[in-house]
């Protein structure tokens, strides 16, 4: 048992992988000694944390000698290829990527809902996909006192998803559109600046349904342990840079009523109401980014369903932070490696 | 029986008001004289018109004396006060405004589903709300051949059914944040610049609706004849200059499959399917922007109906033209008063 585990960030220099030190810092997170992993054309590159300069190295096969926590946000290449090299050289693994998510030896945690499963783990641990973790947040504390037996979602996607360099392209096209020059996308596959776009990920040819949409319906069951949930969802990126929105309409088994929603989700961990109807004062991007919670407002009766057994919401999470960074270092703060001080 | 109507404009400086006049030009609409009537601030101010400069004139009482037709695309105070003056003038009144579209003695028309109720108009036919027409269009040729049941549509919103001083707002703000400077909105409730939020109408404090989710819900039920149909819509303003974008899920009476729809559409009036799965190509504000057609994409089953009941789909139209303008003068068209020579 360690207070000070020596932590790998893979991924160190794109937008997930700031977020991991500024919450490492934010949290007051035991960091004996951190390394700093990237592709080697990011090695030498120097990164301020806790009042020290930290030069980014080339990730390789030898990254991990000694580390006990290692925290990825590359892509699910990088991950399958490492990780399983990270738990040989003896190192705890939390991965953002969809590598490991669906594998049966691989605990899917988000810390709210199934924080026991970290236990059960065999060197690796996965973030769920950011659009899941938005929703679930929010849907668990209601499903486990009324099952949520279908939910159709549709997602208000930020360009962080994408990573720093989409971020960069939502900026720079944006720029030029204001100033009336054609841009060329190098990242997303359609123009970002004031448009809106079905989510870059591969369509499935026979269900038409993005990889985006089947990783949040598959990872929902596997996380709520419940195979029987029946999920339609639509993922769309809006030009936006850091907070997912989504509109969430869910069905329980027994009636249940917006009142009773809002007294379950009041005392929610994890989740802040933001529901005022008289201001119009909802859920927001601009008021989600930089913020731990997942914010929920607009809790209504599905006016679609008579029988009363349906609610409508909408949701704002930070991507970034409970979306990736955050969720990954509140499992690693629940491995015995890393207790604190 | 004229083919040279007088045509006056009310509220023609705004956004809907320069979409009428192109929209007139473009489709070779009989026009004699063209008034053009605004506020008084907008008084003399000049506008081209098949290559003349018609001078603005204020709206007062006495505007529509000798028209034939009276395009509003004021707000509904100003339809409210005016049209009736209008219809007492003589002339036929066509608004685009909320004033009488559940008046019992208004047709509310999208041509492509109940031009036939024209004729039944007793000086008035409402447009549609603008969400109401970019659902409605592809959802009718359904409707007819598998009643649809329910409906759970999100709304991906423009700047323009806010008028052009929200367009002018998103960009302002949107260069303002791109240069660190800050912005204080003035025409919307919140920020818009890389933001998502709620529609900008009063929220009902009881059903947690707001009024354009309101006016979907009722306007559907009559422009259908359906007063069964089950609708839940949330509407959501998004960072888009001038086409509405949708996420619409709807169950049919009797199970109904992807292709079927699809077979629908690809006949239907006002629709242009674009359903890429291998491109990644599906209807896209920047693309629906100037077309006048509802372009219709994502056609799925819903995989959160089991049944086979279920499909879900993505939808975007132009807000200023088939929203609005393009709507207004396909209503014209089809009157006597405006026949075409």
């Amino acid at each position: 048992m360690k207070n000070d585990p020596v932590v790998a960030i893979a991924g160190v220099t794109g937008a997930v992988g700031a977020e991991f030190m500024a919450t490492m810092d934010k949290r007051r997170f035991p960091v004996g000694k951190l390394k700093a992993l990237a592709s080697a054309r990011s090695a030498g590159k120097k990164l301020g944390f806790r009042g020290q300069q930290i030069a980014v190295e080339a990730l390789d096969e030898n990254s991990f000698d000694g580390v006990d926590l290692a925290l990825f946000s590359s892509g699910s290449g990088i991950a399958s290829k490492y990780a399983p090299l990270a738990v040989k050289a003896g190192a705890v693994v939390v991965d953002n990527s969809s590598a490991f998510r669906m594998d049966p030896n691989v605990p899917l945690v988000i810390p709210e809902i199934n924080a026991r499963r970290i236990a059960e783990h065999k060197g690796i641990i996965a973030v769920p996909n950011c659009s899941a973790i938005t929703a679930l947040v929010p849907l668990w504390p209601v499903h486990r006192q009324n099952r949520i037996k279908r939910v159709i979602l549709s997602t208000y996607q930020a360009a962080s998803g994408a990573g720093a360099a989409a971020m960069e392209e939502l900026v720079e096209s944006t720029r030029a559109s204001l100033s009336g020059r054609s841009y060329q996308p190098k990242v997303l596959p359609h123009p970002y600046a004031f448009n809106v776009f079905n989510h870059d990920t591969r369509i499935d040819p026979e269900t038409g349904y993005n990889e985006e949409e089947t990783k949040v319906m598959r990872e929902t069951r596997k996380i709520f342990e419940d195979e029987r949930i029946a999920m339609g969802v639509t993922c769309v990126r809006v030009p936006v840079l850091r907070a997912h929105c989504q509109a969430i309409t869910f069905e329980c088994e027994r009636p249940i009523s917006e009142q009773e929603v809002r007294t379950i989700l009041s005392g929610a961990a994890g989740v802040k109401i933001v529901d005022d109807r008289v201001k119009n004062h909802f859920p927001m991007p601009v008021e989600a980014s930089g913020q731990d919670d997942v914010l929920v407002g607009r809790i209504r009766n599905d006016l679609s369903d008579p029988t009363g057994h349906s609610i409508s919401m909408f949701v704002a999470a930070d991507q970034l932070l409970k979306g990736a960074a955050l969720n990954a270092i509140q499992i690693a703060e629940l491995l015995p490696e890393c207790v604190m001080a």
